[in-house]
């Protein structure tokens, strides 16, 4: 934290920036700082607040509205407090950061510098402009229309009403420059550096990295059980089937001990233990002024038959009918395939040859452009819903774009598998499918938004440098903000915890037809970390840590497509000619095998994650520790007073305030 | 709780009792009550004792041992608040009772009497009891080999060792007598006095009832719906489909809702947010003397590997082994049907005709005989695998049995449904099974031990009345703590409910072929209920409260049948003739299907598990209101806290606490 910006005084750092409309009144921002400044004690933030100068390069549109916020130390640390952190303590556990005890925790020294990473410094900074709220203010000043009632977030508010841009923490370059060093810069045979990654980006962030190490190296022996199958092209009935059993228990297996391996990481992260916040009603929210029932406070309330009738009216039947056009999008591929095959068939050369592959990539990148534009209608959907909390509104979202995305992926190969079955041209289009989706969504995930922010970066470079002397490439703090804040908003781990999943849905549900699936997925994921990591480090704006103890609906997401993944497989098995010669003379009693197997199996898996405790025993141990240490405390805190209490009453002599915890 | 002893000050109320051996120590009981009566400051129980007189018809042969416990309404109060107790406040919301908000609770008047219900208060004996802990003893006086390691419960030590013989709370005369008038006594159409049995019984006795109470309306519409199949006999295929498909999906939703009714119950109960108490060894676990890494105390250490062999290698083979046996026995029985058949088609008579009967019955009674030998097996074994805890006893001994019980009970159905694919037959042997077993559990379980216990009662009243004045038919106090003492011990809801579960899978596995189960079930029950009161209030002893928030894994265990029976029923109506006309020339299709639409099913069953919430909105707003006050109070208590250390920062001048809070 050694960073220190040229404008204001030598102890501010500035860790995160307002950024307000250019044209925003005089009388708010001059209200909203003096909010932001006051004391606590006071109902302000206790934060500090500074404007940023106009920079060398200042231009005419450039926006002079950009305040960079800071605190001092003693406020960061009543702020970790404030946002229960949890810490390793003196004796290696982790506990919830008190101030009080401040010089018990393990790393705290002298008056604390250092303690916190500037992302949990950054945290705390937006926690504590979130919960600042209004006293008995009716509006924002300057703007009557941004109605404020006591006890609601003036952040929020401003957000919603749109005179507050956008806040957004600052990218440190020295401790940039180090994590991007260690992490994918050097070519090398490493795990990620994910304790640096969590201390730069949060948990969140670095459970999602964490979570695609862990991925790929789970598919590793699945890859190379699959080589010698395509190599050899292994197609005994029994080596087959192994395959696929291996594939549905080892899919089951993966997923119970990344819980564990995930609880692991939180419990030393300190995410594990923490108690959520209670939740605030997202900013867009909006309904007739009523009283919270939880808080007594008053607030927008919208009835949820309401939001209800719009779920099930509206979005229901529009997700609905988007299934019908993917399945349509889909009749048509089959038609243009059918179309090209016979074009092939009646004059073969070099050009009808690559005609066959023309509908498979054409088709390929109209499911990656319906999937795009789905996202939008979604999006816009969700919102229209209403919902009154962030969680329900990510979670509508989530199952919206999963089930659609899942569909639009894999329709088509399900259509070739249980319809057509035609296992040959089931595994061509698995491979082009798997393929092409890889090569576009490396594309547009990472080098489409590197080349355009490369291309602003240049500009700016040069502007500065046409002011300053040559050479000087580092640019000063008011540059530096304002490339940031131009810079596009990382919108959280949704779409790369999609793209894993989709991958997976690849390899666990067809894994027996196409064996070299794993392999790829491997190499995708291997680029995959490399790009990811490289989006995070130059082509987005930092994003504020997200104090995550798990990949939460994910799980369940990935655990839905294991069980799909055993129907599927089983399915395959059965209709597989090696398996259909064994029983010659009666179909029924084959399928009646199948699906005696396929039940076998998913009760194995079910038992199985009943079997494999969620949280590692080590770890479930110092947790039962901790709390059975806050019990005995809380034990012989009552006995201590029971005793005071005894004492006093056969005294018959008791001071005020035992008398008021003795009601003597 | 006017009862008040005839021994002993006018003061002491008797709420439990303490049975020694017959030729205890006398150092060894007099340490106890020293023990026991010291107040909790000096590390004792602060409770009251006292020896229970020789009573009038004292024979060389009572035990003289006998102890009444008590409290002051102080202590009791109290050790609620060590309990963990949740009571209803003043507002209406259910808070953790503590002493020093005693006023504020919304029973509490004047100094408190009749505010803790007699259960309570000899739950709060017990625990009180339990949690006395040896100090520096190194064994109980007397016993050199009954060892005591500081902390360790004293209690449950002399219990293992059988020093002390039993522990049970006393009944009290008048209440139960108004119980049981409300309860069983006038037959009308009326509910349960849930509150009045929670009052006397505790939650978990409760819950049962209410279990059973509503396990029995939510049988009412599948009952109602099955007497016009029985009577007109439908046959088609729609109708069957319907009433299957009725079925499947009317199990999920009741079993759904009961998860709310048991969440609204135990929330008015207070045992919903109440927190577990941490958890002590069972009283019969032995291993070598190491350190809990939990805790840090001394006690008895058990490898886990050695435990996990001993399930693996020893208790698994054994349960399977059993099953094997129970396969083999069924085979027995269906050559005696067979051989029967043979009989009576040879020679048809009236007596052949009843013979036809016979081996249904006799295989009814063997499965129950089979079922309580297992039993005692499977308490044996769990017992030897030295389980640390209570609850992972629990657990695998409900394991255990329930497999058994499942195998054993549904075993011959299974053979006759799939195998003999024979539907006349299963409808008859479901039928016999069910009502065999019916009549069966009604007489073991209640009339059996109400004769025996009757005779006992009759002898002990006539002794009485030698002595005293005839027409006195009110048993003394020492008469009646020593007539109880004497009854059989109630083992817990476990029987209770597992009768309830098979009686569940007689109805919804084969529920399509026979649909009169419903409707004998459902008569079963409305017994049900009487008998098992009875036996609650005349043949038991009273059982100490169970404070219970749910049923614990039989949710899990009626949810696991619930799946079994979507299988079955799918598999039933698949091979009905009625759907086979349907595919009269591929079989191929109709599996599939069939397999389609149990998948589907199956997939709907959890989507609704998912989207009925477990917890009813109302008491979710409750929950959350005082989650969000303690929150608050807690930010409250650090804003003050800070506001102090800033206004004695700034003065300059603190006090020695303002010193300690604020590390100045």
């Amino acid at each position: 934290m050694q960073q220190s910006g040229d404008s204001g005084s030598p102890s501010f750092n500035p860790l995160a920036v307002l950024e307000f409309m250019s044209d925003t009144k005089e009388e708010a921002i001059a209200w909203l700082l003096s909010r932001i400044r006051a004391p606590q004690e006071a109902g302000g933030a206790g934060l500090l607040v500074e404007q940023l100068g106009p920079g060398v390069s200042a231009e005419q549109k450039d926006n002079l509205n950009l305040f960079l916020v800071g605190a001092s130390w003693e406020r960061l640390l009543s702020g970790a407090e404030d946002v229960g952190l949890f810490k390793e303590y003196s004796d290696g556990s982790m506990r919830g950061f008190t101030c009080v005890n401040k010089h018990n925790f393990k790393d705290f020294q002298g008056d604390g510098d250092g303690f916190l990473s500037m992302a949990e410094c950054q945290y705390i900074i937006k926690h504590e402009l979130e919960t600042l709220r209004a006293k008995d203010e009716t509006h924002v000043p300057g703007y009557s229309h941004a109605k404020l009632y006591p006890g609601k977030s003036i952040i929020r508010r401003l957000l919603s009403k749109g005179i507050l841009i956008q806040m957004f923490p600052l990218h440190h370059k020295e401790e940039l420059k180090r994590l991007s060093f260690s992490w994918y810069k050097k070519i090398k045979l490493s795990l990620q550096p994910l304790d640096k990654i969590r201390h730069y980006y949060g948990e969140g962030q670095a459970l999602y990295f964490g979570f695609l190490e862990y991925f790929t190296f789970a598919l590793v022996p699945m890859a190379l059980l699959g080589v010698p199958y395509y190599m050899f092209d292994w197609e005994d009935y029994d080596k087959y089937v192994a395959f696929a059993v291996f594939n549905v228990v080892w899919c089951t297996i993966i997923l119970e001990l990344w819980k564990r391996s995930s609880a692991t990481l939180a419990y030393h992260w300190g995410t594990l233990c923490r108690k959520k916040a209670f939740e605030e009603p997202r900013p867009g929210f909006h309904g007739v002024l009523g009283y919270n029932p939880v808080t007594d406070r008053e607030e927008p309330l919208y009835p949820n038959a309401k939001r209800q009738l719009r779920i099930y009216l509206v979005s229901l039947p529009f997700v609905l009918l988007c299934l019908y056009l993917s399945l349509y999008v889909m009749m048509i591929y089959f038609q243009m395939e059918g179309w090209a095959l016979s074009v092939h068939d009646q004059d073969p050369s070099f050009w009808t040859g690559v005609l066959l592959y023309i509908p498979s990539i054409i088709y390929a990148v109209v499911i990656e452009a319906m999937n795009l534009v789905y996202r939008y209608a979604a999006e816009f959907l969700t919102e229209w819903e209403n919902h009154r909390l962030e969680s329900s509104y990510q979670n509508h979202l989530v199952l919206k774009v999963l089930v659609f995305n899942f569909f639009n992926c894999f329709a088509s190969l399900f259509y070739i598998a249980f319809v057509m079955q035609d296992m040959v041209l089931l595994s061509q289009s698995l491979a082009t499918l798997l393929i092409t989706s890889q090569i576009l969504n490396q594309f547009m995930e990472a080098f489409l938004p590197y080349w355009l922010q490369r291309r602003r970066n240049k500009k700016m470079i040069r502007k500065v440098q046409k002011r300053r002397t040559p050479g000087d490439k580092e640019l000063p703090l008011a540059e530096q903000v304002r490339l940031e804040a131009d810079m596009s908003t990382y919108l959280g781990t949704f779409d790369d915890y999609l793209e894993l999943f989709l991958l997976f849905g690849y390899v666990s549900l067809f894994s027996c037809v196409y064996p070299l699936a794993a392999v790829l997925v491997v190499l995708n994921n291997v680029t995959e970390v490399y790009s990811d990591a490289f989006k995070m480090c130059h082509v987005f704006k930092r994003p504020f840590a997200d104090p995550a103890a798990n990949i939460g609906v994910w799980q369940l997401a990935f655990e839905t497509m294991s069980v799909i993944a055993v129907v599927t497989n089983c399915a395959l098995i059965g209709m597989s000619p090696q398996v259909k010669a064994y029983f010659p003379e009666s179909e029924t009693q084959l399928i009646l095998w199948t699906v005696a197997i396929e039940h076998g199996l998913l009760a194995f898996k079910f038992i199985l994650t009943f079997l494999i405790p969620d949280v590692p025993k080590h770890i479930q141990i110092k947790l039962a520790r901790l709390e059975f240490e806050s019990l005995e405390a809380l034990k012989k805190k009552r006995q201590i007073n029971a005793g005071k209490c005894w004492k006093a009453r056969s005294s018959g002599r008791a001071s005020s305030e035992e008398r008021r915890t003795c009601r003597l």
